[in-house]
Parts: C-alpha cells; sequence; structure tokens
C-alpha cells in the first residue's frame, strides 16, 4: 500500500464490518451484511435505473479489462433470455499461460507482506464496490445465467457477497488464530531458554477459480475471496456463457488492488471460447496450487484425480432427496416443494430431484394421501404458482443451456408423467426459454433412472415399501452419487430421529418440515453449511475451517533473545 | 461409553489438562505436558528398572494384540544396536483389507455420537496411559529406530505425546469452533422466520497411518490422534523395522476404547513383512479417506498423486540448509552444528545437510574464517563431541539400516573429504553400528549432488561466491526439492533480513544464530511448527488448522421452531 496511513483507514474503515463478520462466523446464526431487497427504500430511488444503464453500457463492446498473455478477444454469451450480449474480453489460450502465470505471481511477495489484516481490508473493498455496483452486477447474473431479477439481485448479488464476506471472515480467523509473534521460554536448572519467534501467513501459489454458468458469482466467490484473502494471485476462468459477472468482478479487484498499490495481476481474468479447455491446461500448472470448482461430476473428478499438485475445492452433482412420511400441512408441503422444484426452473445444485414416498400413501391432516393424490397435491401448487405466466417467469427465469431442455424434452419416456411440464412465454422476453417443471412417476427399483442426477426442471416420486426403505435409499443414492442436500417431513419424532441419523450417515444437510417461506434450496451465509465435503457431491463446504486452512502456510523464524 | 456418569467423569478428569493445551496452542509460546527427564525424581526411582523389564518382557514372543483380517504372523524387527527383536505381530496382507476395514468402520456411527468432548478425553486418555508406559516406550523407540536411550526417551517419549496433546487441542479447537446448534431469526415485515439448526461433526472415513523407521511415533502419534479425535477409525500401517512403538500404541488405544465402551477396532495395527507394499495397497481402498505418511519423497509422491479418495498429509525428505556469513561466536556456531550433525547420527528430516559459506570467508570474533577454517571448527567441535566413545553413542545411537550405512560409504568420492567418519565401538552394543558424521566440501557449481537428500551422517560444506548466492542457492534448492528446516548465522542485521525472507519465500522454518542449548533439528511442541507444506518436502505442519480441519465435515439439520 502507498502508505501506511492509508492501510491503517482502509483496515479501519472495514473494522466493524469484519467484527460483526466474524462474530456471525463463531454463532451460525442469522446475520447478513448486504440487504437482499432491491427496493428503492433499501438502495435509492435512482440505484436501479444506474444499474440498468450501466449494464446496458456494457453490452456490444469490448470489456474494459486486460489480462496478462491474452491473444485477441472472445465474445459468445448469448442471454438466457435471447440477445447476445456482445461483450468481448480478452482471450487466453494455452500459449498465454506462461505470461498470465508469470504476471499473476509477480506481485505476490508484495501482497504477501502486506499481512493478513491489510489483504482482508482490501478483499472487503471490493465487495464494498461490488455492492455499489449490485443492480449493475444482477442483471449481468440474469443474462447470463437465467435467473429471474430478483433471484439474480438475490443470489447473485447480496447473497453472494454474504457468501465473500463469510469467506473473508473465516479467512481471517484462521490466519490470525496464531499470534504474529510469541516469546518461549523453556525452564531449566539455570537461566531459561529464551527465544523469540516469528510465525508469517504466506500463501500456497496461484488460485484457480473456475465458474459454472448458474451460479457464476454466488459458487466463485467464496473461493475467490479467501484464495486472495490468504495471499494467493487468484486467475478467474469464467464459464464461457457466464463471463460478465466474473469479468466484472476482477475488473473492480483489479481497481481496488491498484489503488492500494497492488499489482493488479494478482487478480485476472482468463476468458475461452467454449470447449477450448481451458480449465484443464490452468489446473495442471505447476504455479496452481488451489483450485475452487463448480460444475459437474465428470470434470470435478478430473480435478481430483489429476491437478494432485492442488489442493482442489469442488463441487460437483448430485441427486437430491425429499423423503415424505407424513404432515400436519399437506397444503404447505406441496407449495414447499412446489416452489423448490420451480425457483430458477431447478437450475440449482440444491433442488431437489428423488420425493420418495411409500406405496401406501403418508397421514396428512387431509387424511392418508397416497401417492398418486401427493403427485396431485404438487401439481396444484406448481399450477397455482406458474399459472400466471407473468408471476411464473419471476419465478422460473429462463433455461440456461440447450443441454437442459434435452434433457427435460428426453425425460417423459423414463417414467409416468405425474405433472407435465409447459412453455411459458415471457411476456417481455419472447426468446426467453421457460419451462415448468416436469414431475415423473417411479419406484424404488428404478434406481438406474433416479440415481443419475437430471438437472433442471425434472423431479421424481419415487415410490417404497415404507419410509425405512425411503430413508436407506437416500443414503444410498448420496453415497454413492452425491447430495447437496435432503428433506424430511415427518410428525412422528422417531421418523425424524432416524432421517437426522440417516442424514448423518450420507453427510448430508436435512431440512425438515418446510412448509413455509424457508425451501431447501436455500442456504443462507453466515448459518448453513452449504455443501459438507461428506458426500461425492462436494469436496468443501461454504465456509468452515476446511474451506480456508489450507490456502496459506505459516513459516516461523526463532532466535535468542 | 457405558454410562454418563463415565464418559462426564472422563471428560472432566482431562479437562484441565486440555485447556492448557487450547491456551498454549493459542499462544504458541512454551509448554510441556510431559517431563521429558527420565529423572527418578521425576517418575520416580522404579520406573526405570519396571519399563526395562516390561521391555524384555515383550521380546522373543507374540504381541498381544489382535488385528481383523489378519492371517499368520510377522517378526522382522532387528534393532539398529544388534539383537533381533523377535516380537511376532498380526501380519495383515492384501487379502485381509475387506475384513479389516469393515470391522475399522463397524463402530464409527457410535464413535461419531459420542461428540468431540469424550473422543478428545478418551484420546486423552490414551496418552495418559502411554505416558505411564514411557520407559517401556522409549526403549522400543530405541531398539527400533537406533535413538540413543534419553532420545528416545525424550522425542519417542514425551515430545511425541506434546505433540499428540497438540493435534487433539487443534482437533477440539476446530471441532467446537461452530455451536452444536443455533438458532436463526431472519427478521421480515412480520414475524422473524425462525428456525433451530443443529451441526454434527462426522468423520471423513478411515485415517490410514503409515510409520517411519526413525520416528515411529512422534511422526505417527500427530496424524493418528488427530483422525481418530475427529471421529475416524485408524489403521496403523508401521514401518516393518519399527513396529513395536505402534504396537504398544494400538495395545493401548485399543484397551481404552473397550473399558470406554467403543469398538476397539476403531485403532488397528497392519504389519506386514518388508517390502509386501500394503501401504499402497490400503492408501488406494475407498474406505481410506486420510492418509498420514512419513517417508521417501518417492513414495509420498506416489500417495499424493494416486491415493486422491483421501486427504494425503505426507512428511517427505529435503535439502536442509545453513548459511553462514558472520558470527560473533564462532566456537559456539561450530559446537551447536557439530551437535545437529551427530545427533541421531543425522538420521533425522530436520538435520542440516547443505552449509553454504561464501569462499571469501566469514567473519568472526576469531577473525576472518576461510571455508576450510570452518571446516576444522565443525571438525574440532565433533571431535569435542564425539572423541568418547562412551558420551559418543548417547548423541549418535545407531545407524537404523544398511541404506545409510550404504550412502555414507559412496559419500567421499562425491567431494573433498573435511571431516572423516569414523566407527565408534558401543561399549554396551558391540553388534551396534555407530559413525561419526562425514563433511564433505562441494562448490556451488556442484548442486547435482547437494540438491539431494543424503539422508544420514553426510553433511556438504558448500562455498559460494556471496551470502547473498548462498541465500539464492538456499531458496531454490528448498523450492525444488524441499527443506525441514534452515538456519542462518550473521551478525548483520541485513542480512538476517534477508535471510527471512528468504525463508519466506522458500517456505522453510528458520533458526537464526544457534550457538547454545537448543539446535535446529529440534522443533517444540506448542510453538515450533514442524515442516510447512510450503514446499515439496512436506504436504503439511504439525500442527495448525489445515492439519485437522480436512479431517472431519459438519452435517445440519434446520428446522423451524
Amino acid at each position: 500500500m502507498t502508505s501506511t496511513a492509508a492501510s491503517a483507514d482502509l483496515i479501519s474503515r472495514h473494522h466493524d464490518a469484519l467484527e460483526q463478520a466474524l462474530a456471525a462466523i463463531r454463532k451460525r446464526s442469522y446475520f447478513s451484511a448486504f440487504p437482499e431487497s432491491p427496493s428503492p427504500r433499501v438502495y435509492g430511488e435512482h440505484a436501479a435505473g444506474e444499474g440498468q444503464a450501466a449494464f446496458d453500457g456494457l453490452l456490444g463492446r469490448p470489456f474494459p479489462l486486460e489480462t496478462a498473455g491474452a491473444d485477441g478477444s472472445v465474445a459468445q454469451e448469448r442471454s438466457p433470455y435471447g440477445p447476445e450480449l456482445g461483450v468481448a474480453y480478452p482471450r487466453v489460450t494455452t500459449d498465454g499461460l506462461d505470461e498470465l502465470l508469470g504476471a499473476a505471481r509477480r506481485g505476490m511477495g508484495q501482497w504477501r507482506d502486506a499481512g493478513p489484516a491489510l489483504r482482508v481490508a482490501v478483499c472487503q473493498e471490493v465487495l464494498a464496490r461490488l455492492h455499489a455496483r449490485i443492480f449493475e452486477l444482477a442483471h449481468a447474473v440474469q443474462h447470463t445465467s437465467g435467473q429471474a431479477f430478483v433471484m439474480a439481485f438475490q443470489a447473485g448479488g447480496a447473497h453472494a457477497l454474504d457468501r465473500a464476506l463469510e469467506a473473508l471472515a473465516y479467512a481471517y480467523d484462521e490466519m490470525t488464530r496464531h499470534p504474529a509473534s510469541a516469546l518461549w521460554e523453556k525452564p531449566g536448572r539455570g537461566e531459561p531458554v529464551r527465544m523469540e519467534k516469528t510465525f508469517t501467513v504466506v500463501p500456497r501459489g496461484v488460485g484457480l477459480v473456475v465458474g459454472c454458468h448458474t451460479f457464476p458469482t454466488w459458487n466463485s466467490w467464496p473461493g475467490l475471496f479467501a484464495s486472495l484473502a490468504c495471499g494467493n494471485p487468484v486467475v478467474v476462468k469464467p464459464h464461457p456463457g457466464a463471463v460478465l459477472p466474473l469479468a466484472l468482478t476482477v475488473q473492480v479487484a483489479r481497481a481496488v488492488l491498484t489503488e492500494t498499490g497492488f499489482d493488479a495481476d494478482l487478480v485476472s481474468l482468463a476468458a475461452e471460447a467454449e470447449g477450448e479447455g481451458l480449465a484443464a491446461d490452468l489446473a495442471l500448472r505447476p504455479e496452481v496450487r488451489l483450485v475452487d470448482f463448480t460444475g459437474s461430476n465428470a470434470f470435478g473428478e478430473w480435478l481430483e484425480q489429476h491437478a494432485t499438485q492442488a489442493v482442489v475445492f469442488a463441487e460437483k452433482a448430485g441427486v437430491n432427496a425429499v423423503v415424505l412420511d407424513s404432515t400436519d400441512d399437506f397444503a404447505g408441503m406441496c407449495a414447499n416443494l412446489a416452489f423448490s422444484f420451480a425457483l430458477y426452473t431447478g437450475q440449482m445444485c440444491t433442488a431437489p430431484q428423488n420425493v420418495f414416498v411409500p406405496d401406501a400413501g403418508i397421514t396428512t391432516d387431509q387424511g392418508v394421501k397416497r401417492p398418486e393424490e401427493v403427485a396431485a397435491g404438487i401439481g396444484a401448487a406448481l399450477d397455482r404458482l406458474l399459472g400466471d405466466d407473468a408471476r411464473a417467469v419471476e419465478v422460473l427465469g429462463a433455461v440456461v443451456g440447450d443441454a437442459v431442455l434435452s434433457r427435460l424434452d428426453a425425460a417423459p419416456e423414463r417414467g409416468r408423467v405425474l405433472v407435465a411440464s409447459r412453455a411459458v412465454t415471457h411476456p417481455s422476453w419472447p426468446d426467453a426459454r421457460v419451462r415448468t417443471p416436469l414431475l415423473l412417476g417411479l419406484s424404488v427399483g428404478d434406481d438406474q433412472i433416479y440415481a443419475a442426477e437430471c438437472f433442471g426442471p425434472v423431479a421424481y416420486l419415487v415410490t417404497t415399501g415404507s419410509t425405512a426403505e425411503s430413508l436407506q435409499t437416500f443414503v444410498r443414492t448420496a453415497l454413492d452419487f452425491g447430495a447437496m442436500t435432503a428433506s424430511v417431513y415427518s410428525t412422528d419424532p422417531g421418523v425424524l430421529s432416524d432421517a437426522r441419523a440417516a442424514a448423518l450417515d450420507a453427510g448430508v444437510a436435512l431440512s425438515e418440515n418446510l412448509t413455509g417461506p424457508v425451501f431447501v434450496n436455500q442456504s443462507a451465509a453466515f448459518s448453513d453449511f452449504h455443501g459438507t465435503g461428506a458426500n461425492p457431491a462436494a469436496t468443501a463446504s461454504f465456509t468452515d475451517g476446511a474451506f480456508v486452512a489450507p490456502r496459506f502456510r505459516t513459516v516461523q523464524s526463532r532466535r535468542h533473545c
């Protein structure tokens, strides 16, 4: 940093927010630092319009950003709502990696020497600047991921900022867990033996962040900011379909680094054209020592098996289960499940897929409901939620890509269609592809179908012999194929206890009897752990000690004194 | 545990010791819970004799221990001091791994459900029982590793117990970092949305501990106890030449587990005959999710590349550097270095190997000392330390194996012999192979020689153009080939500052101007971090957050309330 006074000022400016975040991660109760409502009462009456204008101003031109080692540019993003974005980014290919990674490492010594407090404050400043552009970011997330605007604002903006701050708090806590120096006095027969010891946090090397199409910020920021705060340069390799939100992120980070006297290349954007395989080339580079990845099982497992010079934090896919046993609020249950299936067209790693229900049905406040009646209840709830197109699109958003549509189109032949999917016409974006969820009927023997993730708006109602069999099947599929979430509905304390035990065995976060405004897909920063690392769906959790501790090392020196 | 009262009692009995250890890891100042002096004034007048008798009673017979899946027995240990130990252990081969790992996992659910506090207390009880057998253990360490008795008592007994307790403290701290439950209240327009959340620590899976020949306890216990405390069953695969100390460990652990109502197979010994490759077979098993390894670079790197289903904590080899620039205590420096070379015949991963000295010599309190004068000073110090055979063997111990002798015998032809190695006759153990250190002269261009580790009593005095070149060479060799320790001697604050910066770049712990009773090879539990994970010599440090955090996961459940 240019001056000690400026450093102290920056640290001091962000001190209270950091302290609040530190308190929150110790309590894991409710905390949020970034308001989730896009209301003018919160953000001011001009914020929305200015954000829209700023976003519009980015379209159809080169994005103002430099990347070391880049050659030419790439512009491939198409909004799931229809339009081409036409934003061109510096294009990185394998030929440019020496230069890119050399540049990334150049400022590492100075960044290391800045120490944990200043590094975290610089990262907090980046978050503050991103927050100031939250409407612009929300449009960028909407028009890359296909999330509806309010969801993009919340999940892609405010909640992502909270997750990033949470990661910073864990990083700070871990880096300052030991004192910067200690006096060691060993008693002996005569004078004690005295040594002064110095402990310094040093980075691991370059952190690679591989972004995903559906949650470009929410899933990338925790790893990005955790790595950066721990002293590591970060190369961000966005999904070719969702570059803009991360380009904005990198732009802001580089500006703050420059202003605070650090090397801008500590954070860089490595954009590629679809299918060029840049992430794999980057992940095997010896300079890369940390990889944060969200995406397919295939590439996640490839990273775990091949990028052995790095610590890999991978969030992959899973098959999320709902176990229905009984409920005292059948309507609430159906409404809650319907929303979980519909939210962002089920394109969430946390969305439920397999709803296990006993053949004999479940006891409810409306009497016993047999599987087909449960399906009808969910269908009716979906109709209520999505019957009006204008309202429906605000829940569903748009289909992110062709693969989701193909899977949806191919799904009906795999089971009995209990609730059909329908196409919705978006009132504002006629080219947007909008679909409602499909619910297919299967039985417990169809595990070759329901044990695979069908990412998108496809859910299975799977009949079983009993709740016990439902729980067993949930555990087996989670351990074999991964799961990010699980949900149970029961009025029986014994069943709830069994479900909790099953969730511990399966290594999956469990939600019980959600009938109100909380949904199994949602994971609240500072309180819910997103993913566990305890089953194949993920190797890490947002955010805990294991997510940050391997991102740095402690190097000591000692001398007599 | 058989009763809640007994659990509470066990936790309460070890509470103060845990609190002290927790305070110590936060301060990293001096702390020790296990007295390092084998004096009768500390341990009582009968302890030494009883320990000797207990050790003698183990020899020449089957070791009283069962291992699930074992078939027959194996007895291959030969003391570096001469005698065959003749202790037979259950022999595990690949055919028995299904049964072994099945048995290991059987008690995992109950062990998980016991919770962090009880698991840590059970582990502390194991340490207390091992401490009660410290003399017996010291003999076992002496007659497998070749360490002299007092060193075996200290490094293999008291200090190893301290390191194990340190690992337990970190594990406890990490597991209890989050509350067991939290109330989440999200403010809204009407009533707040309330959820009760439960957070449970769950194990990763089976922990595999692969022991080494030279430090069977000190290097194995931190990983063993960290994994076990975090809820993981542990399979201990000892070095075929150093089984007994770990067999005692496993025996004690199993007894305590049984007494406290847990499954004994949560800890098991997997002994094999030399060269059977059991560690590799175990490390690739899907049940194994944690591997703690100390040993060769070749196998450590193989583990990192192939055991990708597990987190690998590997301590391998490195080339440790000493940079000589100037000193105000030439005699003290030479004496300190001589001891570091001689201690346990240099068979320590922390022993210095490459002593870099400028061609022009170094400024000292005895005038400028040219490289050959430095060598002569070290030679004279070695003579003083090792001139008397009876005293010498208490420093040197015995050569652990043939490979060390072969390397020593082959070394002289690689450089100029500055100080020759000599064979020492052990006054009590005529068959012990005891050697003094060899000091060879090289120049900075001989990096094909000094950049490789020559494990054992071989050090190189490497002449360079300047201290700056010495520091550069130290950094390069550490980053390319690893280093566990580094040492610098200088009276110039600028050089010391450069050395600290170099050590940060190299990711190596630095000792400055050691001329007294502290040696670069020594790493004090609760204060010094052993290894850094920041260079190829190791992927982890004893002990910090990164050493424990990946050993468990947190699984949550949540419900409205």
